[in-house]
């Protein structure tokens, strides 16, 4: 994943990239202090993520501040999670962002074509669990992978689910988002034979207790390859989801 | 109730009563005009749970003595839950005890024959919930009715339970009974159009917190007819579903 | 309860169906896809519960494309819960619906002629569950069902549930619904030989903590015959009860 | 409730103790130290508790030097709470006194006469409830008090609790112990009007949580007049009543 | 307390009331149906607290009609607890009722004369615990106890509640209001030999959890002689407090 | 399946099916079309779980029993999890068993070889974690993965975590097991660059709460790419670990 | 001491004291001997918290209030937490208040000169914490302390942590705070040999339950030195760690 | 850092170094540069707790092992903490180990002399919270502190703690050790002008829940200087006070 360093290196190795010039890139990286926060693009180098900025809680202007930072670090694709539309609109006025109103998020660039082992299933219980589910279905695009999407198909109408066994049996990565009792995540674990990332929600209300019904429910699945993010984290589930369809990359393969 | 009240009142104003007794009086009066005696005879007629001994924290010589007392009440025949082994052979010395182990129940007398609407089902989503299942179907076959017992059919493994969907079609009312994250009163529930009892069970670990997860799941089921009794309350669903199953009889039917 | 359904047979086995129009009618049913939600109309066949549209989350215009989709089926009675006021005047501009305020739900078309076992007694604790009450008796009407009112008998004052001992005593189906300390059900449980379903109330302050005293209050109820629903749930209470006053259409008694 | 120091001034008003002694005794009461545990006789003027021993955590030994510090100040009557049977036959080697076991209380001396106002009566839910009901019953009937026993009159059997009506009505304060739903002390809060004090018991299982639902339920009672001690702190209980029983004392009345 | 009821009897004993008139009275007394809410005057005489109207949730048309039917029964003074300051506007129109701000509550016709035991002292931890304190203080007053008020005597500052001595020590109930810790509950109780009842207050932020933390701090205290009402519950302690402060009227003294 | 509702209803027509009897088949018929026998089948083959036997509450005879089962279809390895020793001692008599202590594992049969796409890092905060870790590299191994452990690196001493970074920047997928404050899948997380399975344990005491300070820790990680499983769930990490170390196999590649 | 009760005592022996009255005296003895109004004034002294007013829920009349009279006693230097702008605004124009917007601090009058035994660090996990970190400083600013801040270290990107491993080994005291898994604290204390102060904060969502997930997480914190205040108690740590790195004064040091 | 860099660019231009290579290089970068070799030399020195063994869990051999290793390298004092007596008795075999059995510690080698600023005051609650506190003393004794012990001084009785007023009052930091509420740590917060580290302990029962009661009450504590460590940790406590009573150390004082 680590495309922007490896492209550095693979200038250096043919001779189109200077030495001097990729030292330079490469010592800007690092630390980079845009006053309120640093943005850590040497992360890149480790994680892959630094083309994500988490918007909850900055300022249209501390958005921008480190999405021109990323810009000038000749980072192409950037996606923007948890961006209210009031701050899309602002951003668009200086950079071409595509705003996806129920993903809650905003993608500057083109996304980049998915190069990924398989599909990723995004699958949910109800339609309230949706802007969650779109959340991850984005990231993971915006990662480079193809998402199918398979919305509420809730353990209460089985049939429903079961009508798309076809797209789970073939997916590499599911993605299971579900509030209230959770158990989209256990009956798709025993059905596929691919990892499952369980999202609980916090939709619901009573006994759901804003999501923590749904999380012990699904810290309890019986079926194996189920792992658990936080709730409501769709972003979290669409980055591991990417990554795990990634794997191949691993190790030059 | 007038002519009590003008009596009382007629006492206090020539002296033969205290204005103490006649507050004391008063204060009682809306219950005495119940005839809550009678409520207690009626009862034992109408819920026939006359018969049912629980067993936990009683000593043998108080089960005898319970037994003994409704023998002589003609009782015939007597269920007796959470009795443990030895105190079953020490019951079995004066009285025709068959003991079922798993159920930890004892029953003294013929059991009756099953003369409910249809057949109650009792699944369970693992070998674990098998005790509490037991509860439950030798407690509704004591109250009268029919049992189909599917263990192990956890929604992890989901072809195990839809392997079974002739007879939860055909049930009168389900019994749903499974600890984990319970999933399994939700699925049942989306499957089957009659009254789904959910048991959540202790079994499990971590974050299972001794039934709390299955309880908190099955309380947030979004399958309609699906309601919950306490956790490992085995005998609470089968005399529930007993009930149910009889609701035939009501009102002269 | 499967009405539709059954009266197609019933139609094609008289004569007055084809079987090119009942196959046509069963082909369209099961996944009509409306956009957002598919309407699962198969599931009418197994739940009986396709005439009810859950409205909370839901926007005018999705109520309304399900709604139409509905009445191209032939469903005449619909029952939305969790209606806002302001929805319900937008709906009625082209389907005749009847608001009904304090449960929040809406009707359209005529209310079933009740033909049910008996009675369901809807009984709350105070003033503040009613509206959770009238989800529950709105819904048990729109299903069939004869409904008696209990309000404001709570166990603080055990007079005022004794005076209404009879109508409890001939009730079918119980709905106890309360808040803070949640003790109706048990109270309740004891006095009758019916199944009682216990819906906690999100009423309360202090260590009500949103319900959930009154949900564990009510899990532990020592009263045989009683099971619970999600905190503020009337809707299920009111269906379960509809579905147990039901019964003895069961296996074509 | 301060008799020895009383009883002291009122040797000192009549001559019959010197001021000498007096002053002896006042000096060496507030902090005697035992080297454990500082007894504080002090104590006794202001709660008149110095003749308890909470046992719990004691050894034999700490109890017996404890209870020789009180006897050679004058203590007639002590009450030796949770109390394993073993250390009593200890203690009776060399103390006056008597077990009684399903309070697991020791009482060394003779009991004082009641002269409280009234009776108080300790009901109970259960008969798993009498342990902690008898440890308030002795420690009321310790402090002077008359005790009435109403035990296993659960709510989920209205009718036994009513047929002690007169019992209830008649009582200067209840004590109401229940675990599992802990409605009792609603239900009896609704129908006395005199205090009562309510002790959530840890039986039950499953969703009593160690007595968490019945102490949640308890403090949401909506009968006025009730407030809650601990968990199963029967000695809580029963000092409180006795207090309150003893109300007319207060200030030379 | 009962001095409405015992009025009557009174005026039965020495002829001033009729037989036929104090028939009519008690007659009209038991259910008399509001529409809305069933105002229970009956329970007057079991528990003397009529004249407390619960304002909270009600619409001032709801409120006056119960202030209508009480005073058509003759009831002199009353109380309304969580009275909003607009609708204490409305009464005040039609009423003579005198709104105390902090407290929330309205009182209608002339305070009684205080005539306990001894004297109430109302305590709290901070200043914003005040509304909580006022409350109970009010609910004390308006049931005819004389109240002192310790304002802001919290634990942290231990000689502004030790200044204070006096007056708790000459306390015949003590109400000890706080939130964060809680703490102030255990101290009092440790300092004084009078019943303390603890009212935990939602006044806190972080692990102060909206009153669960100082209510669970309350329930464990190891001073004896306290114990605990609801989170918030002004009303309920100011009214136990005055039960307890009028316990020398029980039986006839 | 039109030609199949086709017929029923002709039968319908003809009278030769009933009406209730079409009306069970039309309920079944969503799951029929499914050919959910075959899924049974598939799973086999699909999730290789078939050779792991949890032996948590089973007895050493059923545990025979299903070793030979599967030994008589052929499976060559066989893992059996949470196995008690002596349960070992009994099972080797009649197999090829060896037993892990610490992971309390045994395995029959010769382990597979190491055929994933890198190296799966095992690494626990404390000595204490070891079981649970042994556990999951145990259950890795079992699955034909190379597992490199790395224990007693809490985040207490960070220098210890980093003496192993290249460990850790070299695996395929990280597996970090703590309890106490589960710093470890956080610290993790931002280091590497691969998918971290997060393990809460039971270690730990106080407010440790039996792991779910540690659980809640984890699902709050900061880290892309961490995702958790149950408490002390050793097993479900090793086999989805290794589920994605082998995603290269996935679509024939 | 002696003194006082033998006057006393000689009264109650000459009738010139009731037995009451010297009863009531003795009940108050323990406490009078103290002095502790000397106390409050030694407190003022002492903790020099005298000029800290907490802000929260005070009307700027009320702070004004406070102000005046600390003025007119002689303080130059206020510090008010939790200070809304528009009060700050109010006060300014009486007072010379410099508003700390981010710590929601006002101060009035000069900053003490640093004169601690070092210097203490502020580091967060995340730019949300900033708020709480602010208040922290500027706290330990107005005590007389030189603040290091080191904002946005979070172990997710533990280099970041790592470039102020020379600021932090220098520290006196480290306030660490961080709201989601608050790891910070761990991986600090291991870091460091002074104390550290953990503040959870609400910052976070989903399981991180209001802050609770980083409190638990932070009372489990495996490194020595470590302890933890309320969640967002900037202001409490803030003093405590002033406190601390003035140790050396005390004693005359 | 840029030699290290430049040096590995010109190994990619010439071939030397594949890309693959390059990039695992400069992941590590960042930590390399840290010298966290050296980290763990100057921890030694610094945080002089390699002296301390944490017994819990470990074997006598693997406790052996460790103080071989520790003396070895010429540690001459050694604390161990949670020692078993049996445990203790294998190693006092082969050193001179002293067991305090109510600490359950062993010291092998001499304490350290008392060289703190001042004292350190160790106050609990009640008699059951001595071994905790036992374990605090003993740690802060061989951590060359002098330690006063203030035993059973709970809130319930104020008049002892404020005997021991002077200790307090000169203490340079004091221990507050209680179970139940917890209130010691609060009092004593707003008696003294030191740092108050509070223990909350696991004594108690009902409502106590483990120590949670008591530590959220600490955590809520009102009173400036106040700061919490885990449950029952004794240990923390006196290792954390230590390290502030030797704070004049710090910087060359």
């Amino acid at each position: 994943m680590n495309n922007d360093i490896r492209k550095l290196l693979e200038g250096v190795s043919d001779g189109s990239v200077s030495i001097e010039d990729a030292l330079l890139v490469l010592k800007k990286k690092p630390f980079e202090d845009l006053g309120y926060a640093k943005v850590d693009l040497h992360r890149q180098v480790r994680q892959g993520v630094a083309e994500v900025i988490y918007g909850a809680g900055k300022t249209p202007e501390q958005i921008l501040g480190i999405v021109k930072g990323m810009k000038e670090n000749g980072q192409e694709t950037i996606l923007i999670t948890r961006l209210a539309e009031e701050t899309a609109e602002i951003i668009r006025k200086e950079y071409d962002l595509t705003y996806q109103k129920e993903a809650r998020c905003g993608i500057i660039g083109e996304l980049p074509k998915a190069d990924g082992i398989g599909k990723i299933v995004v699958a949910t219980g109800g339609t309230s669990d949706i802007p969650v589910a779109e959340e991850a279905a984005v990231t993971a695009e915006a990662l480079g992978n193809e998402v199918v999407r398979i919305y509420d198909v809730g353990v209460a109408g089985l049939h429903r689910l079961l009508s798309h066994l076809d797209e789970l049996m073939e997916a590499s990565v599911v993605i299971a988002i579900a509030g209230m009792e959770g158990a989209l995540a256990s009956v798709i674990g025993g059905l596929v034979d691919c990892p499952v990332i369980a999202v609980p929600t916090s939709v619901g209300y009573g006994a759901a207790f804003d999501g923590l019904s749904a999380l012990l429910s699904m810290m309890n699945s019986c079926s194996s390859g189920v792992s658990v993010v936080n709730i409501d984290n769709g972003f979290g589930a669409g980055y591991l989801a990417g990554m795990i369809n990634h794997m191949n990359e691993k190790k030059g393969e």
